[in-house]
């Protein structure tokens, strides 16, 4: 079955209310808001990555999700695989930085032995508190679409650890994603849907525009790139289409400003899909707009 | 690193207080209990057990974590590796039974693609709400330590499935555990300490004990048999050593009745360690309390 297909038949399932559909990247269950995402070794992240990085990353994923609800980070629950003693140091010492620079406890989790040779697959679940909770389909016609940050930054950090060379700032960006916890706080009670920038900048703002009933209109010349990215047109394609940004994706009202950084990026309206421009210059859509491919389905 | 030196890394972790020192098989977060199992392929399961098996004892045993705190399922999240059309659809089946069976919506999860060859690994997270939620822990001396139903049946049942013969019974009661969520329900209010048989009546019991900081003797010629099982000295041993039964074990004061069936195995005492008795016999401990060795720990 394709990914669609299964969602499709998980939707037939018996559906808890806040799971809204399984439309959103996270649930909401008796006020606390609930997330979980699983990574492959091989598939969300390189062999080569340190473990460090990963268990950093592993986290930085999920609290990201909790940041799209203006959540606080009640605490995670891990399920991760005995790694061998090269791997299990290394991981617990990311583990503790990433725990401590975002006072996130641990609730629980399991630990499990794979076979020989296996990729490691390791799962976090993140619950958080006091949330507004904006939902990705709230978006209304005559919105202005926002980002925080730049984006396509991690999408070069992925070249960098391929290739072993290249600017640390990149291969940070893709390896130790910062999830805007902040920003997502001081944005949730005033936007009307948010969502964070996982598969890449365009998919995910189609996925909010779907989800809303509406089109979305994105100007490229507007997406904020750093200075490491190419800001020619194939540059701002390939940033707008990279995935692991962990950037927040915000739709507000018109002539509204935002309490923290961001970039206006575009607008939605009445009608279906998305559109692209750089500047006043239509451009047809890339044929892929981010990670679909790359195999993670958010149930939420 | 061991499981042991690997929890008590995580232990040295910031820590949930519902948490409980990642002591117990579930955690408590706001009023809800959270917890989360994962099964590996050729690990937890045989790769033959059928896809709709695999999903019905994924959130089986999520639920008898549940069960052993008295809690009602609210719902449970899902990672889960997409299969292949022969794999999916049955596994599908197999959830959308286990789903009705107990009322149990699903809140949400990620689906996620495996290198080619990988072995499954498939992670449940469930949430409970209004739970007495008894300790693991809570074991007072002169407590008489009971078990639900009959232990050692899934254990037998394994052998069945990699033989490919042998009695229907045993078979789905490795493949398919029923998680005692009415009688956790019942018993938890008045019990003093409580936990599923995941891994073994012995160690299990054992563990009972070392949480709660006492000795428990247990008889084997009183613990509870199915009619399939072998009830001489070997076989009691067997039963009283296998994994995957999933009945409530718990304490409780001496002399008070359980409002459900079960069986009155053992007692706890002052002092530490666990003590096997036949009758009047002193039996010396098996060399292995249960599946300590196959890989799990709950850190809840």
């Amino acid at each position: 079955m394709t990914e669609a297909e299964f969602l499709a038949a998980l939707r037939q399932l018996p559906l808890h209310p806040g799971a809204r559909g399984l439309a959103d990247d996270a649930a909401l269950v008796a006020g606390l808001v609930v997330t979980t995402d699983t990574l492959v070794e091989g598939v969300h992240y390189l062999p080569s990555d340190p473990p460090q990085d990963v268990a950093w990353k592993l986290v930085a994923v999920n609290l990201s999700d909790l940041a799209a609800k203006g959540a606080v980070p009640e605490g995670v629950l891990l399920n991760l695989p005995l790694g061998g003693e090269a791997w299990d140091r290394p991981f617990l010492a990311g583990l503790a930085e990433i725990l401590h620079a975002y006072d996130v406890p641990l609730i629980g989790g399991d630990t499990v032995s794979l076979p020989a040779g296996a990729p490691r697959v390791l799962t976090c679940t993140a619950i958080g508190r006091d949330a507004a909770a904006p939902l990705r389909s709230g978006a209304r016609a005559g919105d202005a679409l926002w980002v925080t940050g730049t984006i396509g930054d991690a999408g070069l950090g992925l070249a960098v650890a391929r290739d072993g060379e290249g600017p640390a700032a990149l291969l940070a960006a893709y390896r130790r994603p910062l999830p805007r916890l902040d920003e997502g706080r001081a944005l949730a009670p005033h936007v009307h849907a948010m969502a964070d920038v996982s598969d890449g900048l365009l998919i995910d703002a189609a996925r909010m525009a779907a989800a809303s009933g509406l089109a979305a209109r994105i100007d490229l010349a507007a997406v904020p790139l750093s200075p490491h990215a190419p800001a020619d047109r194939p540059g701002r394609l390939a940033a707008a289409t990279a995935g692991d940004d962990y950037q927040l994706l915000f739709a507000a009202p018109a002539g509204w400003t935002p309490p923290v950084p961001a970039t206006g990026i575009g607008r939605f309206a009445a009608g279906t899909g998305i559109a692209l421009v750089d500047g006043d210059e239509a451009v047809p859509l890339p044929p892929l707009l981010g990670f679909e491919h790359a195999c993670i389905a958010r149930l939420p």
